[in-house]
């Protein structure tokens, strides 16, 4: 088998141990006779998963009790919809910090649905290349929630520190580097995340919700799309995505085992520092976010010219590193070193950003 | 490996041969290093996965180019909501059918969206253990459109015919039976099927719209929910369920390699003619669906008493035989016998049927 190091920005790289378990279990889950794919939701066999998975979630992030954890569809794009029409409130304002495409996308969902909006941070006169002054930021205290993304896949920037929101919800899409470093579940008021990036495969979307938001939702919005019919239901009201849940499950089992996600932050840190320190120590490459609060998970920079950062992909592609193409919004290159992607993938890159840089 | 039989209602069996398939290609898909469920939505090899779905599905079902195909999330729950979303008319009233469950939820999520619902028919009366007279009933020319349930999961009961509607939209819910059968996708103005039945995984959902309808979609739904948003972007506007898709396009392959749907309508007539004529012929076991209209899919039978119906249950269980049991909200034994169930999973069902009825 050919060594490949996968930078894709989602559906991304999965841990080894966790792909090679679940083509060994595939057709004959521990030995029933058949695929945990093939499973009914409502068989025991697939109960054990869904509530392992939970209960694992809540131990490697420190889920409070006071909070509930939904395996939904649909994505985070979904969620865009579904969050203001779940907990909005009626004559308050919903604040938003624009920091990029999601948080733009997310905006644009909430005015469809009638909100009113208050910006609270604009990030797009600098091309989202930071975000700044999140400690000087007003809240004021008669929004519904505030809305914010965690990490910006396409612009490369990361939240260092969120928002103090006192009383309003805050509300975060964590979907690009949830359980990539160690947040304070009890300062959110709902998290959600598409799963394809740090935890699992496309078509399963998490949400963490703080139980007395549910007393917002209302009673006119349709069955699946209000957050009580799932919570009620134990993410069972409908079938859900079977098989990312039982991928889910097994990837947190190995976050688990690796030491929980202070160990995993660690490991993230050393990766991006690894490949930051490089890109600052070279006069070839150039990083295009702002120092201050760069992303440990995606890594943006570019090279001299355009034609240069096009010989780079296709070079790397070459050479089993896969994925490097920045998003066609910004252009330039991209590295997505999420959590299941190695070390040793790291340094490759940097190994070979070295050679091309001194052959080219 | 254990010989197990799986009569699931869904999730349910995949075929053999694409369980092996995906878990020989699991970890390194067709030599490239990783696996499909790593891969991007973005990249040229998926897209050559997705085109290759819809083609299968456009050559196996006879779609005509009038027709859009999606692939989306959130199952025909979901859609018991999107679809008078998308397609109801200010002013119409939507004609439904309640055949059973999943029609009757349909409705309510119809009602909760304020529409007025024109009853064409309602087998509550007759708990649900017959469609009668599908060629009597009217349809008044001015509804929106008008919703059936093509294939009854709990009460085993299956549209043998489907009601004339004229120049009305007929919207289908083929949930657990398409692609079991031949249909005429012409005489439809949108077909939609959770995946986990017979095509595919649980996570996929498939809607098959007449292009037509999109005109009726309001710009005011949220972008997720609006069927353009997803007919425009060919089902890529935000990451789909990649690995469903996958396994969609294996199972779809499968389905060319054995001779299309009418190939595999024979075998499934076969199967369900085999565990019906045993029924029928038997006095020890009774099929609770009319005849006129049960179905090829679910096969809903009763044994002489409840003790003896648990009995059997566990029996089966325990000789490889599992999923058995009714839904809850009706009791008894079911077999569900989708596409991948084999001829023989059901010889050796009679066989143990009679065996028990000999035994007990």
């Amino acid at each position: 088998m050919k060594e490949v190091f996968n930078f894709n920005a989602g559906p991304a790289v999965l841990p080894p141990e966790v792909m090679r378990q679940a083509q060994a279990e595939f057709v004959d889950y521990q030995g029933c006779g058949y695929g945990i794919i093939e499973e009914s939701h409502r068989a025991a066999q697939f109960e054990e998963i869904i509530q392992a998975a939970e209960a694992n979630l809540r131990q490697l992030m420190g889920i409070p009790e006071d909070y509930e954890v939904l395996f939904l569809q649909g994505g985070a794009s979904l969620q865009f919809a579904m969050i203001p029409m779940n907990i909005a409130l009626p004559g308050h304002k919903i604040g938003f910090c624009n920091t990029g495409e999601w948080s733009s996308k997310a905006l644009k969902e909430a005015r469809i649905l009638g909100a009113e909006i208050e910006m609270l941070y604009d990030g797009s006169a600098d091309g989202f290349s930071r975000i700044d002054g999140v400690e000087r930021w007003p809240v004021p205290q008669n929004l519904a929630y505030v809305h914010v993304c965690a990490n910006n896949t396409i612009y490369g920037t990361q939240f260092k520190q969120f928002p103090e929101t006192g009383q309003v919800p805050l509300v975060c899409d964590m979907s690009s580097d949830i359980m990539s470093r160690q947040v304070d579940v009890s300062k959110f008021g709902l998290i959600f995340a598409g799963a394809q990036k740090n935890i699992g495969p496309a078509g399963l979307t998490l949400v963490i919700i703080r139980k007395d938001l549910l007393q917002r939702v209302p009673e006119s919005l349709p069955t699946m799309l209000r957050y009580t019919t799932h919570s009620k239901s134990k993410s069972l009201f409908n079938t859900p995505p079977t098989f990312a849940i039982y991928m889910l499950r097994l990837i947190s089992d190995w976050l688990l085992k690796l030491g929980g996600i202070q160990a995993m932050q660690e490991i993230n840190e050393n990766k991006a520092a690894l490949l930051y320190n490089y890109i600052d120590g070279s006069d070839y490459y150039r990083g295009t976010a702002d120092k201050a609060c760069r992303s440990n998970m995606n890594v943006c920079f570019r090279l001299p010219s355009e034609e240069l950062e096009k010989k780079f992909i296709k070079s790397a592609t070459e050479a089993g590193l896969i994925g490097l193409k920045g998003h066609r919004a910004v252009g330039g290159c991209r590295a997505s070193i999420y959590n299941a992607l190695s070390q040793k993938g790291v340094e490759r890159l940097v190994e070979f950003m070295r050679r091309f840089a001194n052959g080219n």
